[in-house]
């Protein structure tokens, strides 16, 4: 652990005494490295991260977000970070970086591993990390966005599972509720589109694990998928999506203050496919963008954190 | 089902009722739809289909076997047939289709139930499906190739436990043993690497769920670490990735011909770190493509479905 940290300031947590013993610390998946890069130097300042599934996205938003902060450099496409390989992307702007996690618990598994390990050598502080995402509703209107108040499993229960050492290891998969009211304020204050903040179910498959009727394989009635969603409405679940109890389970581990926006781009009450337009699902996406970038600039705003 | 398949050719199988009552069927995350393109006549010729983790792997792979195939396209640079989305690429010459799946279980999930459909309203029959892939070797040479006899979970089982509708349901990962015979045969008529047939252990985690010490979280001792994995030597694990079991699990579902194929890019039991030189590490990862490539080759010129 570093000892260089104010007695007010929060660093970013490891929990591996392993790490220090290492000479040069290869982020494999991200094609960065303690022995190649100035990592403090390159992210230190790193305030905001946001993360989500398509690296396209994440390009879009670090353009929304320096047009947002005034930081657009005119001569700059914004170079993806991670160029060394195609695992992941990463973009950065001021104290915001963007970054890309593919779909399901274990790609976000393996770029939280790297990305914590990141931001602990770039002695970063004070973390605020947002997944910004894409999910199906629960009863809502498509195109709403679901601010997370607790990541649950595919039965319901807040808990993170996974195997290590081939034993059952359960996590915690709270987030932080302060910053997902704070989240919800600057919904209203935007007034742009409907936001609530509700529980929010994490599956290991997009298909069979969330019931639809329009997978390869449905060895299940529509009445058993209604019963279903259902019983998850029931359980105040609003919306599902795939990556959010590792993401909650590992930011809390490591001391990371951490929220999950979604839009929502379908009623799975009401059907499964993806249908609307691709400018309609577009529109929706950028939504979990819209109150983020927000957010941020009010947070930079107030931090006067702009630019040093 | 169709029923227009030969007594003796084998379809691609869905177990879906409902898939039939669809009027379009949008395979979304390939961005591909029945209702939007001829999936017969741009698909109906596939009868090998090559797939792994990275979306520039698989190019690399169409452009390896055009050569090897002696179809090679002066003017083409391969195009993706998914340009419409960054979730997977795609890439097609004559009966090859070369699909990447992200990392991961889920990630592998969602792209094998779009796969199967685009196969099965292509009418495809008599698919053969390798997965070439990276892998952490157990007391292997880094750079050692292995096809998967069996695939196991994290406790050494041959088993895929999947939950849908919230209840655990277990399938076989049984793998085609006579191709996984025929690929250990050509490597041996290759010569020019080491290749050996062993069990694949399916992790969810690259670093904790893999027992590796360099991870942001590390809650275990070396000796832990060791233990385990010769605890997964003994079981006959030779190497560790993080897709073969729901690989092995859906493609026999779907009556496909399966096998998985990796590279070992380092020995476990010596390192976590990928330390190797780009280059070296590139050069393992060419191997399966090598191996498939020219079984490839020998089953179109013995089949003599060259270009129609």
């Amino acid at each position: 652990m570093d000892s260089k940290y104010t007695e007010t300031s929060s660093p970013v947590l490891v929990h591996n005494p392993y790490l220090c013993g290492l000479k040069d610390d290869i982020l494999y998946h991200f094609s960065l490295g303690t022995g190649t890069h100035n990592l403090p130097a390159l992210f230190g300042d790193v305030k905001f991260v946001c993360v989500g599934g398509s690296a396209w996205r994440m390009k879009e938003f670090i353009e929304y977000v320096a047009a947002e902060l005034g930081m657009q450099d005119p001569k700059s496409d914004y170079p993806n970070i991670c160029a060394g390989t195609d695992r992941y992307a990463m973009y950065k702007v001021g104290p915001v970086l963007s970054v890309s996690h593919g779909m399901g618990i274990p790609s976000m598994s393996i770029m939280l591993h790297e990305l914590i390990k990141l931001l602990h050598h770039a002695r970063c502080t004070d973390v605020t990390i947002i997944r910004i995402g894409t999910s199906g509703g629960i009863g809502l209107e498509p195109g709403t966005v679901v601010i997370t108040k607790q990541s649950v499993d595919a039965t319901f229960v807040a808990k993170f599972e996974q195997l290590i050492l081939g034993k059952l290891v359960v996590r915690d998969t709270d987030l932080d509720y302060t910053l997902a009211e704070e989240l919800l304020q600057c919904s209203k204050e935007l007034g742009q589109f409907k936001t609530v903040m509700g529980n929010t179910m994490c599956t290991l498959d997009f298909y069979e694990g969330q019931g639809r009727l329009d997978g390869a394989f449905c060895l299940y009635t529509e009445k058993d998928k209604h019963k279903y969603l259902t019983k998850a409405k029931e359980a105040g679940v609003c919306n599902i999506e795939m990556e959010s109890t590792v993401f909650a389970a590992m930011c809390k581990l490591s001391g990371l203050r951490a929220a999950v926006v979604c839009t929502t781009l379908v009623d799975r009450l009401k059907g499964d496919q993806l249908s609307s337009s691709k400018e309609v699902l577009h529109s929706y996406q950028l939504r979990p963008q819209i109150l983020v970038g927000y957010y941020i600039k009010k947070q930079v705003e107030a931090l006067k954190i702009l630019h040093r």
